[in-house]
């Protein structure tokens, strides 16, 4: 199992928030073949910058890279994640053997 | 559901490692009232510095609370989280309504 996240925020919250497009097509990445357990958060913590979160799991590399390439993901990333969201970490996990 | 999460680093990890003593420790935090889903965690991502994960749930903020000011989690924090964590950053989510 892998699991993916990414703590994000963006450019403009209100905007993004209210149009509702960004997190629409967002929602959309839980689509791609591959994506378990699919999750869109609220960051919390004030230990830190961000104001999100996207949670997904794989149950391989294979899997993970076919969804970092495919055409719905490419097309989210370029059309709303660098156009609306200003600062992110991407934090990957393994369970630990 | 509050997902609290922590990415970490160790000062000596392989000293760290082969002790057991920390991850030992570490897990006896899955016992404090409260805490859902304790996982011990490998970071794989290349995009940022941390190589350990930390991920756990409460069901409220209380619950969280009461899991911080824990005995158990005191004497983990004091005995081997500040002599052996090199760097770290805490990331809680909530689901996103």
């Amino acid at each position: 199992m892998i699991r993916h996240t990414v703590a994000f925020t963006l450019k403009n919250q209100k905007k993004s928030m209210e149009g509702l497009d960004f997190f629409t097509a967002l929602k959309k990445l839980a689509s791609i073949p591959g994506v378990q357990k699919f999750e869109c958060l609220k960051q919390i913590s004030r230990k830190n910058k961000f104001d999100f979160g996207l949670s997904m799991e794989f149950d391989n590399a294979t899997l993970y890279e076919e969804y970092t390439n495919h055409p719905t993901h490419v097309y989210f990333v370029e059309t709303y994640w660098l156009t609306e969201v200003d600062d992110f970490l991407e934090i990957d996990y393994e369970p630990l053997t």
